[in-house]
C-alpha cells in the first residue's frame, strides 16, 4: 500500500562471518545486561535538551547555558543510569564528569557526531565532532562508539558518498581499536515534505528499511543498529483514533502491516539492533518496543521518552529530580520488564546461536 | 626489632597531585564495586595451577596440557566471577575464553608479565609475555593491565634498573592507553634464604616496606598496588602456636608491631593498594584482610586463597565444581564482608576525599 522508494542497487546481505573480535565482544556485554538485551540511556541530546530547557521562559534555544546544560544532564544520569544496562553521553556536556556518577557496573558508550550537519539540496551531510574521535573514545574507557547519520535511500549520489565515507572510516577506526561500532539511522523529511503527513507516514517503511539494509552491509562495520520504529503507528488504524496524543489521523497502515515491516526490518537488519524513541511519547514508546521486541530487536536505546516529561517541571531543579525518581525510573524499569520478551544480541542470526571468537587459539594473543 | 635493610636512597613520597585522567577513572571504578572497594579475584596463576593440577596423579608441572588449564581456569571464572567486582585473567589461558563467562558488569584486568623470569645471581629479572602488551589489553576491552615483578630494595643496581625500567615503560604505556596500571610487588629470597624461616619472618617488612616505598614514586605512573601482607602471621605471637597450620613457629613480631608495620605500608603507599593471598590459606588470609581493611587497604585481589582447596578434588569436575560452590564461593563471599569495613579508593589520601579529573573543562574533549 506505499509506493515509496526501493533501492534495487543495494547489494543481498553479506553471509553472516558468525565472529567477533575479543574487544567487540567484551564491548557488547558491557552494554548489554546479564541476559544479552540492551536496556540503555540516552542522555547524549543536544537539541532536544536546549529546546526543553529553553521553553519554560520563552528563551532561544542557543541562550541555555553550557553549565544549566552539564547539571540536567548529570541529573538524568546520576539517577537513572544505575537502573540501566549502560549510558549513552556526549563527549561536551556530559562526559568526563558523569564518569562519576555512572556506576562502573553499567557500561559507557560515547557519541561521535556534530549535531550540527551541512544541509545543501535539503540533504543532511553529517560529521563527528571536531577533536572528538573514535581513538578518544577507546581511551577514556568508554565500551562502544555511536555515530548518527541521517539517511535515506533516495538520496543524491553526493550525500549518499559522504554519508557513506563517514560510516566507513568510522567502521574501519571501530576496528583497528576493536570497540562496538553503534551505528543509529534517522531518515528525514525532503522536498517539502510533511513528518506530520499522511504521505510521509506512507513512505516512512521504504525509507527506514532502505536505510536498513543499506548500512548492514559487511563492509561498514557496524556491530549494532539504533533504528527508529518503521512506521507511524499514529497513522495504524488500531492506534489511528488518537490513541496516543488524542489526534484522530487517518489510517495508513494496520498491525498487521505493521509487523510485516518489522519482519522486513529484521530480515534487513545484518547484525542485531535496538529501537530508538525519538522522543514519541512514553505509551507509544512502549507498544514500539513490544512489536520490536517479538520481531527481534534486542533492546532499546532510549532517551527522551524515558526523561522529557520531567524536565517539564525545569527549572525547580528538586521537582525535576522528585520526577525523574517517581516517572522516569518506574518507567525505564517498565520498558525494561517489556524486552524481557527480547532476545539476547548474541542469539542472532549473524552469530549462529553464539558468538565465535574470530580468534581464540592458543596463539591468539600473539597475533591479536 | 629487625635489622633488614632499609633504603635510604629513595626520595620522599611524592605530593600527591590529587587528579586522574578519564580513562583510568572509568577503569577503576569498573574493577571496584559500586562503593569503590576492590573485590577482584585472580585467576591469571601460572606455576600454581600447573602445580595443582599435576599433583593428583604425581606428574611434573610442565606435564599439564593446555586444555586441561583452560578448562579450569574458565571453570573457576564461571562460578566465582559472578560474585566478584573484577576478574584477573592470563592472556594465554584464559583471555579471550573467558569472555564468554565473565559477566559484562564485572571489570577485566589483564595479566602483562610472563610467569618465566630471568636468574642471576639469584636476583629475578622480569618482563613481559612476548606478544602480548599493554596496547593489546586496552583493544581487548580490559580495564586495567597488572604487572608482576619480583623486587627486594636490596638487589643489585644492575636488577634494580631493569626492574625499573619494566615498570617505567608500562607506566608510559598505560598512561598513554590511559588506563589503570596495577602493580604486584613480590619480594623473594636472596642467597640462600629460607622463606619459612625466623630469619626470613624477621626481614620481611623492610623487604615489602621498602618495596612499597620505591614504585610509588609518581614516575612509575603505578594507579594501584597489589601488595603482599608485610609480615608473616605464622610468626606473630598471637598466632604462633599454630593458628593457622597446628605447627607452632618462634614469634617475632606481636599484633602490635604488625598493625605497625601496615600503617607504615600505608604510609608508602602513594596510591590506593589491595591486598593479594600469595597462597596462605584461607583462615590466615582473612586475618590479613581484616588488618589490612583497618589500616588503609582497599580491598583485595586474591586467588589461591579462595579457590584452591577447591582443586584438592581434581581431577573429578564435577567435585570440583561443587566444591567451588559450597566452599570457594561462600568464602568469598566472607571475604567482601571483611572489606566492607575498607574505605574506597576514592578516599585515598592521594585524591584528598575525591578524584578530580584532570581535565574536566568545556574544552577537554579537545585537548583529551
Amino acid at each position: 500500500m506505499n509506493q515509496a522508494p526501493t533501492v534495487p542497487d543495494d547489494p543481498a546481505p553479506d553471509e553472516p562471518t558468525g565472529t567477533i573480535s575479543a574487544g567487540k565482544y567484551r564491548g557488547l556485554r558491557t552494554l548489554a545486561d546479564a541476559r544479552g538485551v540492551f536496556r540503555m540511556l540516552a542522555v547524549d541530546q543536544r537539541p532536544p535538551i536546549f529546546a526543553a530547557l529553553a521553553a519554560h521562559d520563552g528563551r532561544r534555544p542557543e541562550q541555555v547555558g553550557y553549565d544549566e546544560v552539564q547539571w540536567v544532564k548529570l541529573l538524568l544520569t546520576r539517577v537513572l543510569a544505575p537502573a540501566s544496562s549502560a549510558v549513552l553521553i556526549d563527549p561536551i556536556w556530559t562526559h568526563p564528569r558523569a564518569l562519576g556518577v555512572v556506576p562502573g557496573s553499567v557500561g559507557l558508550l560515547s557519541t561521535l557526531e556534530d549535531h550540527a550537519f551541512a544541509v545543501r539540496g535539503g540533504e543532511r551531510f553529517s560529521r563527528a565532532i571536531e577533536g572528538w574521535s573514535v581513538a578518544k573514545i577507546k581511551r577514556s574507557g568508554a565500551a562502544g562508539v555511536k555515530l548518527l547519520v541521517w539517511h535515506r535511500p533516495d538520496v543524491s549520489p553526493e550525500n549518499q558518498a559522504h554519508q557513506d565515507d563517514l560510516v566507513l572510516a568510522v567502521g574501519d577506526a571501530c576496528r583497528a581499536h576493536d570497540i562496538p561500532f553503534v551505528l543509529e539511522l534517522l531518515i528525514y523529511p525532503l522536498g517539502g515534505e510533511n513528518v506530520a503527513s499522511a504521505e510521509y507516514a506512507k513512505a516512512k517503511p521504504r525509507l527506514v528499511l532502505g536505510s536498513v539494509r543499506h548500512y548492514s552491509q559487511e563492509r561498514f562495520g557496524v556491530d549494532l543498529l539504533k533504528v527508529e520504529f518503521p512506521n507511524d503507528l499514529k497513522f495504524v488504524s488500531e492506534f489511528s483514533s488518537g490513541a496516543f496524543d488524542g489526534r484522530r489521523r487517518e489510517a495508513v497502515h494496520d498491525l498487521a502491516d505493521t509487523r510485516g515491516f518489522l519482519a522486513e526490518l529484521n530480515a534487513a537488519a545484518g547484525v542485531p539492533w535496538v529501537m530508538l524513541s525519538a522522543g514519541v511519547t512514553p505509551r507509544e514508546f512502549e507498544v514500539q518496543l513490544e512489536l520490536s521486541a517479538a520481531a527481534g530487536a534486542s533492546g532499546f536505546l532510549a532517551g527522551r521518552a524515558v526523561w522529557l516529561d520531567a524536565l517539564s517541571v525545569y527549572p525547580d531543579l528538586e521537582a525535576v529530580e522528585r520526577d525523574l525518581r517517581s516517572l522516569s525510573l518506574p518507567y525505564l524499569n517498565r520498558i525494561a520488564a517489556v524486552v524481557e520478551a527480547a532476545g539476547p544480541w548474541t542469539e542472532h542470526r549473524r552469530y549462529r546461536g553464539a558468538p565465535t571468537l574470530s580468534n581464540d587459539g592458543e596463539a591468539w594473543y600473539r597475533e591479536y
